[in-house]
């Protein structure tokens, strides 16, 4: 109800402030047996964490979770994962510059609104600091849908974009640039461009895509729970996110139906996967694809005018490290979010045969 | 968890598929004390229904509404408000063409393969009449929100498009043509484009925009549950749909922050509107406003090739009366949909302060 | 949240009051493939309907169940299974002394408070007649429990009560008294208490016992949603009851834990039983029992004093038929409502283990 | 689905297991703005805490909590609280007498057949340790619940019991007796003979009363989410809970309806009070009284027959330091329980009329 829980059977909920104590999470209904990879946990985090590279936020927090139940001796159990990130220098920072202020684009204003109070700390609750739970998750999720292969990469920063069909693409080349860009050249581009809106004290936004390959058919509801209805507010849900489209998406509105419909094969397959490997709601066994359109970072150092809580015009600037650009550290929560999805859609596929 | 219920509090279940004898819903947690206004619903079906111009599909269902439950002298009583919309000659069809043959792009086959069998008739759950129970539970919550206006309109056809911006239309011309389109030059020119695609046996997606005005502040859960993450799985879920964004949405990715972010004026309003009346998927009161996209319509009037339940390949033509194009008749759906959200967090908002 | 569905995966909503034009019900999460058994949903119907005794209510309602939705040429398809109990002759009461005021220990005065207004004709929603509906869904899912059996029946009328433990019961006997007692010969003392009890124009209370044969080890959440937790949350919604007991129950309160503890045998089955097949909130699978204790009719046939709604004190007597005491029509309710309880648990248990 | 959460709108998640490194919680849905007092929470936990006296355990867990979000400035913001209950010296002990053998009437057993492996140290999941937890999230609660009064004690232990109605019985000095129990005199004697079944090495189970005064009229939804049912559940969902009875219970059974009635007086209030505060499911504004049966403690400090994972017969006698009678401890868990069912059906409450 109150919005910080995910998934039906397999389901996550976090807590946390971003200058708290600690994020933490609870991921309740995993089934027991699985042996878990704490390595292949640690490394998705570090996809996300701050500080990675050169293009993203300084910031040095370590990231590192600690798992309290669930798990024992390195098999889950059956009952609740609770696992908790600390905070490691929550407490050194100087807020007080925002305390009163509503950062423009920010969530400030509409907590307060809202709740009538706010832990205004580095964003507090509305802090994309919350998606490290999101990661630890997804990770988890990932090892239970281990024949399944889901990939996400940097398709376009600001109007740099890669031209070419995912297919074309060697996904091996994404880890290999900070950018997180399937395209060597335009990785190069991007992290350019990058460097030089950082420079500029400004952010840009960009857009991720996601192929998901090896889905076996049938995953998905009818009706309100459709396959890309739940990855779309799935990803809707990550900070900074103001769209999303699959298979033929937007551009699919343009075509005539005889252009669109994907044929069979004798096989099963279609010949074309405008569907995105969705129909009717459901997986057929096709590539699933989608795109995620990420806005530009709200926190710029430049001046910028705003009000306080007592609607006087003031003046700010924003403080600390940020990212100038958010999709390449956003490749890896999209991936967590789309492994949550599916896992609670392979789970309930159990359930809904005699 | 089958997918057959949206909202928390204010909760939709629907059942029913399109031959069988009724649809039909069952809307859990309406507040009692409302005075239902009949012919409000009744209006909102029409928008919906068939054969209502010569744009969309000639069947003749009536689509009016019983109401069982729930209503007494008028009146909400707080206990479910169950309704059924039956289907008056779902009898008369022949649909031995698709009961053993999937149609390319349907649901036909991922229904088999996920539950083993399906009621093939008129793709049974699959169809898009199930949204008439979506309509009608729409036009209750939207008597809830009086103060709330919301409008959804065609905003483009294949590659014919309005191009202003939704404050320079005139929301008055909507109901006046056919399409539903807001610019009257446009739907003409959208109009006379569908009637072809139609001659030619053919369909074509498009683009209905929705617009929100007099949203309080404060609607939407922080995390998962954001308000545009469940207007996009709203939106997603109705048939057809491809893709969602609001504000500034995919082009806002093509911006810098400092572009993109929307300044405060003392007023608490904001000086431009990128961020689409949401921020931190918390509604901020300025408007709120989405862009939905619409595959073209899968059933053809030209011959396809696809396969049969045993894999052998085979020829089909759709049959029957089919929309060449569904934006005009999805535009209440929208509406009803985008009603169901925001009904919902309206009531659960009264539960979040002490 | 609004209290009408029941059951995680298997779910059934309700909706209806007693004397709207009909009640009705929606089944989510049925597996699809069960070839539907129509007289064994209209034999538990027979159960419960008015009028099959000279010991319960004459009056004359048919229950006779429609299905509209999710059952295709018999057998279900997994989409949801909506149903209407159309109440037949409810036009023709007159219920202008109950329409301002409150009959004692009905929930008419409470409805009056929570809601501001009700259906106040024979009781609307907190009617008993709101249980056919759950009868029709238990009787389902009996259907896909085939194997486990599920038998209540009567212990005790007022203070009569059978003094045999279950196991040297015949419960072939049930069904051949109107009592649904296990024991012929206090099934016939308690048919001539209750024929008194009525012709006093009162009512009386009594205990249905319940005992659950060949479940599955296994059954049941940890913590909260614990087998036998569910069982009393299920028995307890049923209307007229008070209290819920299983195993030992509450004269095992007085035992020590050398007398209570139940010693396995080297099968894992144990020597005694009083756990009542429930272990830590998880069947073990020996026989699960309990006792569901159901208070005397509220509406009994003599001259009581109550209030109005202007809170005036008046006299009242009960008018129209009901039962002198509601055990032996309740007994396919219990069953009803366990069924619901284990095929919902059954049903989670699919998706526990890797 | 997987039972480890409870409520709906004011939700507690509790994760853990006995002897990992912390218990943890996450209330989602507190209201905003409630000033927390930290001693009321410290203080619930002490009284279900071992150790503190000589009839209960001599363990020395110390039960404190620590908050990691939720809560800024002593003050709630909306957001979830969650929060662990570090276990202090769980490395400690010595399991390997349980970790292959089931302990008769503990869920060893089934937790086994259930996931197929288990955390077997001090109980893992099914430890009553987990209710810590509860008694947290119970005690915030009742903060929110001001006006409410919840008030449990010890009404029988074995078969020594308080034979007096509970309005004769002075509540303050409940917490005057180590037993809990409300009676002094009756304290007296449970107190002496809980100390002979130490001796004994045997246990022994009870009965927990529990009476909610100043309840407002309206708590509880109809059908199956009725006042009485989650109070059950709740209950039934305690540790070593055999039983449930609210207003006449059981014993009403017995009554006619002329005698079961409550008959009004013209404020509204009831003469009698069979009802036990709840009518049709929905409270009444009268006092809410109920009775929970515990059974004997399953672990003894005596020699008893069972087998392990292999199904050899074994004998196994308890080891560590356990509670000869459980329902002194449980008293504040009946009443964290019931305060929790209480908030959730106060938030609702806001929802349901216009």
């Amino acid at each position: 109800m109150a919005g910080n829980s995910f998934g039906n059977i397999f389901k996550l909920s976090t807590f946390g402030e971003s200058h708290g104590p600690a994020l933490g999470g609870v991921i309740d209904g995993c089934p027991s047996g699985l042996k878990i990879d704490l390595d292949a946990i640690e490394l998705e985090m570090d996809r996300r964490k701050p500080g990675q590279s050169a293009i993203v936020t300084q910031r040095k927090e370590q990231d590192s979770v600690t798992f309290y139940s669930g798990i024992f001796e390195g098999v889950t159990t059956g009952t609740p994962i609770g696992f908790l990130i600390h905070n490691t220098d929550q407490k050194s920072k100087d807020y007080s510059h925002i305390k009163d202020t509503y950062r423009p684009s920010h969530a400030d204003y509409v907590y307060d609104k809202k709740y009538g109070n706010r832990d205004y700390r580095g964003g507090g609750r509305s802090s994309a600091r919350e998606t490290a739970c999101r990661v630890v998750a997804g990770a988890i999720a990932k090892q239970i849908l281990s024949d399944v292969k889901i990939t996400a990469f940097v398709s376009s920063v600001g109007d740099i974009k890669i031209n070419k069909h995912y297919s074309e693409l060697d996904f091996s080349e994404i880890e290999k640039n900070p950018v997180r860009c399937a395209d060597p050249n335009t990785a190069s581009s991007m992290e350019k461009f990058i460097k030089e809106i950082r420079k500029e004290g400004d952010t840009v936004g960009g857009i991720v895509s996601c192929v998901i390959e090896n889905t076996p058919a049938g995953l998905g509801e009818p009706v309100f729970d459709k396959l890309h209805a739940d990855l779309g507010k799935a990803m809707l849900s990550i900070n900074a996110v103001k769209g999303f489209e699959y298979g033929s998406g937007f551009k699919g509105t343009q075509l005539r139906g005889s252009e669109h419909n994907d044929s069979f094969n004798s096989d099963g397959k279609t010949k074309t996967n405008n569907s995105g490997g969705i129909q009717g709601g459901i997986s057929n066994g096709m590539d699933i694809y989608f795109n995620v359109a990420f806005k530009p970072v709200a926190t710029i150092m430049k001046a910028q005018e705003t009000i306080d809580s007592k609607n006087n015009v003031v003046e700010m600037t924003g403080k600390g490290r940020h990212d100038p650009c958010v999709v390449p550290r956003a490749v890896p929560i999209v991936e967590a979010m789309a492994a949550l999805v599916l896992v609670d859609f392979y789970l309930i596929n159990r359930t809904i045969k005699l």
